[in-house]
């Protein structure tokens, strides 16, 4: 469990789809967004206070979140001096990336000595156990994909909040970086060694009372040709009840596999519902959540997620545009 | 790359299950074998000659292979003094345990001292790529399976032989501990992080030459609650031109899971084809092997591997009972 709330680094970036993950933070969680912590060169803004770290604890904060995606995963050493401050002046860190904050000896020296914890959030710490294939108390939803990065977090804390919002006993389950960050725990499955996807998943959303609904974060596609051995693994692991198909309409092949069309939406809900009646039987689609920002105009948006409805039979909506009520109507309907 | 030839360590074992990887590789590799290294306990004999490390090494042998598995994949606080002595004598020490021999401060510790290397396979030393997804050069086959633990490997190397035998370029490709004992080399695809699992498998098996075939072994089963990532991941990263099913006549459901049955090898046959065609589209089922050692009776085998062959509509054997002559045929036919 990562302390909240959080000061969002993020580093010396100018691209901002390098902050990817301190934008989520920062839209999913924003009581617990207190301030940025940006270095020289830095020219993006999320709207947050400019903190040092010392104000930060002045503050109430307790955990800084490195909220920068950068090729390799790796600690910039240009990061060190404010890192190591932050940990001075009394907040822990927790990070995503490939690298582990708790390999870095000038981090792991300052932590020791000031009684910090830094989280390495992609590194499980605790072993994982094989997958049981039992069937567990409680309900599952899990957003499965088209694609990798097409909103499949999105829509899933977009439900889980619109249920919470009608009563519904629900919690967002967490599987990537961005996720854990927002619910403050949760698994990077794909950081899971391959023999233990399924019993990762299985521990991450464990028995619960009958009517509690875990809504269960997507990860890849069974159509990637690099990832969808991790998205089999979660699909048999999280034994969804209900799935909620995730594509973005911009999309007509996979990110950056040109030579991999996106399959008909008909197909993919097929083959997901195929995988997933191995662990779940009475495994069912109850929404599409689209990505519509590839078109401009509103109305023809709407028509656009009309025919998609049409097609698949299925409620269709885009989280953003016009929320996910009607997913939920299905789902509890 | 593990030298050898190889002394087999058989522990203190009693169960001949334990020591299935030292049998193993005893039944494929003969030649490389010279001798066996028995602790006080063990009662099982794999008809080695019985050498003491110093013995071992004055015939030749290079490298001490741990031929067993034992529940949670230690290292046995007794085995240490047997294996300091290895090394002392000069024996490098090869082992596909969870626990690693690097690990070990008093193999670690002797094995510097010593100069000799020790192979934790299941540990990759370098990172693997991500998944490219991009058509490779030269020709694969792999063995998928209705479970695990069906004969794949086995059925992937006689397969292997029997198109030596006839003059084919064809190389064995080991996924699993004791097929890299046997091949030398390979990757334990289960230890991979699961990002990079169709990554992985595409770096064991690279462009070749048009007429050049790899035999990769198949690990797990796409109907295995728990190991269907892998073998997700294996079947795209191979980009099989040729599968053959695998699967055992005695076993009405998942080893270990009695809430899943056996899939039908027909729907077995749709489902890996499916899968498989994401990467490449031309794959095709060439032949089944049967394990058959249920079934005492030589005709009533022979009769079910011939019903088999009439559902399937592939030619059916069993590499222990008939040989995978007719796979070949197909294969080349």
């Amino acid at each position: 469990m990562i302390a909240a709330p959080y000061l969002l680094f993020l580093g010396a970036e100018d691209d901002r789809h390098n902050i990817k993950t301190a934008s989520g933070v920062a839209r999913w969680r924003p009581q617990d967004c207190v301030g940025q912590l940006r270095m020289d060169g830095c020219t993006l803004d999320l709207g947050l206070p400019d903190l040092t770290p010392e104000e930060a604890v002045r503050q109430g904060v307790r955990t800084l979140v490195i909220g920068v995606v950068n090729f390799g995963g790796v600690i910039d050493p240009r990061w060190e001096e404010p890192l190591e401050r932050a940990l001075v002046a009394g907040l822990d860190i927790a990070a995503g990336l490939h690298v582990r904050l708790n390999d870095n000896d000038r981090l792991s020296r300052a932590a020791r000595a000031h009684g910090r914890t830094l989280h390495d959030i992609r590194q499980p710490t605790t072993p994982f156990p094989v997958g049981s294939g039992r069937k567990r108390s409680g309900r599952r939803l899990l957003t499965v994909g088209t694609d990798c990065a097409v909103g499949k977090m999105y829509a899933s804390l977009a439900i889980t909040r619109e249920m919470q919002a009608r009563g519904i006993d629900a919690d967002f389950r967490a599987t990537g970086q961005t996720g854990i960050f927002i619910a403050g725990s949760g698994i990077c499955v794909d950081a899971v060694v391959s023999d233990f996807i399924s019993g990762a998943t299985e521990q991450l959303s464990p028995d619960a009372a009958p009517d509690h609904w875990d809504i269960v974060e997507g990860q890849g596609s069974l159509f990637h040709p690099a990832y969808a051995g991790v998205t089999l693994g979660l699909v048999h692991g999280s034994q969804p009840d209900a799935m909620v198909l995730c594509h973005d309409l911009g999309r007509t092949t996979i990110d950056g596999y040109p030579d991999y069309p996106i399959r008909p939406l008909t197909d993919a809900i097929e083959t997901y519902l195929a995988a997933a009646r191995l662990t779940n039987g009475g495994a069912r689609f109850v929404g599409a959540c689209f990505n519509t920002s590839s078109i401009a105009d509103e109305d023809a948006a709407r028509a656009a997620l009309a025919r998609a409805a049409q097609e698949t039979g299925l409620p269709c909506c885009d989280p953003v545009r016009t929320g996910v009520a009607p997913i939920v109507d299905a789902l509890t309907g």
